[in-house]
């Protein structure tokens, strides 16, 4: 793996390796082990065309704790706003010595550009590209989904998959590129997908994915699913026409208080609520919903540290011999 | 001691406590020993949602002399600026791993509300909230205080207090956290306050502070007093109705070069001029008396970082037991 | 040396010391020695006035080389906005323990002015100053200049000067601090320097230069040159009235194919294309010259790293005894 650029392309075994490792580096800035030396030396450059503290945060949290330098480049204000190229911008990062690019930007399929050509030799990281992908959510996302996977089934969670796993993904897919990247993995990994939205929130072609269209969420629930995963509603992103009022919107397509309470009468915690955050409470999720016992969304937060560490170490250490877990985890320079 | 809030809760021993490690502290980032080891692998987070520069790169330089990493997350341009709650903000950087989190907010208790809930575990230190408080100012100006008042005194400042001396305060009460997180904070410490103001900038209640008020400057700088502590007049939270124009504003409040000049007459050096930065030199305080010996504006700002290591340094050590002050300040490592 | 503030001033020796130094540094960020520990503690504030991305990363990525700290201070909305003198942020930086500072500043003489006056003891380096200086982008290009004319003849470049190279300067010489900084420094290292540029865009007193002024860029490439410097058309510093439409400017002062073709047919490789970034390609440059093997674009920006290291190196150690480049370059400790 010399990018990650998309969910799209990730091999099954590529994707389970980034879990695996990823679950070793959730143990990393926890108890004794604050950091890891292994990136000691290496500049993570953080490329953001859009401004997305959340995840530049995760990043350089992740970047930090694996003992990597960081250098935030906003590219408001920089010499990409007086009309610089992405190539300009690429070969700069690339002369100044970046060692991993991670990068925003608006419109879809930058990323992949930056990545195709020679204009940087350095691993690129896609963290959200338009309305295209966002490989670290849905790999954080798997994480997520694979720990309750395994825990109700009783298994160890390193190297297995989703398989028979249900999940419905609800809300506006139109826009969302959170929605598109968890269909490609989901689907790698063997779950099964509906995504549940308004007729005007699906993109034109979605009737050709892989997944189950439903434009009813309350029929989608009754037919039993393991994972809800309540988008964002993304207002700045969104032509008035295509959306119903917030009330309504709350009412057919939010996971509100009464769809709570019909999931608790039908089963105990067997059914997770997640969110990419950051959320609309009341309007795509209430806020009983994000605080009950089932909801996912800080375990998300928090997984997407790790996974993004296990991306950072696996695209940074290369084509070298892997480290012992112990070693990798427990240096005792440390 | 699990937060930093406010001086109104601090109890007199734990603000010694912080007073006496900040002098241990004060000896770092000069001479041999630049940094300590002593939050290696922790990160603190500066989470404003208020531009401060000046106190960023305080609490920043603070936490890297102590080998913490730092995550600068803005609130603009950020998800709260999409109408995040700090609830969700907090959880998120609960979820990241930040083991502090220093917040500076335009509302009133918004730091306290952050440490009273569940919402987040790690230690909340106020770096300004609204017009309450702004606690580590305060310690910074005793600390400053101490050192001029022990000197004056011949004893060692350390596990001293500054009772017995007189203090002013002088400006805009009204506006001022710096005023309140001072008041409390100097009484506690057995100091004297005066407040002096024009009636139009002083708060409702504060007659019933702890500490005299006074309408004539220079009626009180004639009672005699060992510290001035100038505030900065903050034209940006001021109504036009409240404010004389400036040249007024500058002879009857300001600490002008007329007023040196009658301290010069009568004393030779025991009162200290204050001023928390950053100052309109030429309003509330002149060039003359800012640059003079009596000033303490660049001392403050010095302390300023020792005084936030220390903080930071007792909040996130936690319980465990604190090492001997040797091996703090000077660790073979270095 | 205490500071960084021009080429003007600077010295031949100092200024082939710095290249020499640089040499040493240009190892580092590669192969095995990812940084040294050469300013572990230091800390080093990137005092920006202009937004200017670039070379704050470039500073950073040098800085962080070397395991020193970095603060990065943005004049917008800070205490600088708020009309804080210059006198009083650069005090204040002292006082929070700023063992350099590296400054941006629209107005020219900015940093002179910091370093003249006694508010800062740290060394100051100049980022950049209005229309006046950029000595590191200098130091860079000559260091890039270097390693082609020691290529060319033959001989080592360490310790080598420019003697006998010809280079050109072309474009908007009146608004470019890169011209001035580079015109000194070609001179104090032998080099001949020729001017190139329409008569409204050259600055009163370019007369008394030492260099030769031309209007005729293809007379000049006929002379013969080592080194054509194209300089950015900086659109935003420009008056309307100055200018020539962009076609027009591109036809006459612009590096465009049919001039790339013209210098193909003459010599192989000898003379090559500069430009100090970031460009505007199909104005000042074609894509195919600032892409042929002749441009030495991203050397440029690689070198800039190397070459502040470098100054960052010689200003922050000081009077100390230099370490033998073989220490300084691959300690044990890494």
């Amino acid at each position: 793996m010399k990018h990650l650029l998309s969910t799209l392309d990730l091999s099954r075994a590529d994707a389970i390796r980034i879990l695996d490792i990823a679950e070793e580096m959730a143990a990393v800035g926890t108890r004794q082990v604050k950091k890891l030396p292994a990136l000691r030396g290496r500049t993570v450059v953080n490329l953001f065309f859009e401004d997305s503290t959340r995840t530049r945060i995760s990043f350089e949290a992740a970047a930090k704790r694996l003992s990597a330098d960081v250098i935030n480049f906003s590219a408001k204000g920089s010499s990409v706003s007086k009309g610089e190229s992405l190539k300009d911008t690429a070969q700069t990062l690339q002369a100044i010595g970046a060692d991993a690019v991670v990068i925003r930007h608006g419109a879809s399929g930058a990323p992949a550009r930056l990545a195709a050509t020679d204009w940087i030799d350095a691993p690129v990281v896609n963290a959200g590209d338009g309305t295209h992908e966002h490989p670290t959510q849905a790999l954080l996302d798997a994480f997520t989904l694979r720990t309750h996977w395994s825990a109700l089934h009783g298994h160890t969670s390193s190297g297995s998959d989703l398989a028979g796993m249900r999940v419905a993904i609800v809300g506006d897919i139109l826009h969302s590129r959170v929605a598109r990247s968890n269909l490609w993995l989901l689907r790698t990994l063997g779950a099964e997908v509906t995504m549940v939205a308004p007729p005007t929130l699906l993109p034109h072609g979605s009737n050709v994915w892989p997944c189950t269209i439903s434009f009813d969420l309350d029929a989608t629930l009754a037919t039993g699913v393991d994972a809800v995963m309540m988008l964002r509603v993304q207002g700045e992103r969104m032509h008035d026409s295509f959306f119903p009022n917030t009330r309504e919107y709350s009412r057919l397509w939010g996971f509100d208080d009464a769809r709570l309470a019909a999931l608790d009468a039908t089963d105990s915690g067997e059914t997770i609520i997640m969110h990419p955050g950051p959320m609309n409470r009341g309007l795509e999720i209430s806020s009983a919903a994000a605080d009950s016992p089932r909801s996912t969304v800080l375990a998300q937060v928090a997984n997407g540290v790790a996974v993004r560490m296990a991306v950072l170490y696996l695209l940074l250490s290369g084509d070298q011999p892997r480290p012992a877990p112990s070693d990798a985890i427990r240096p005792a320079g440390l």
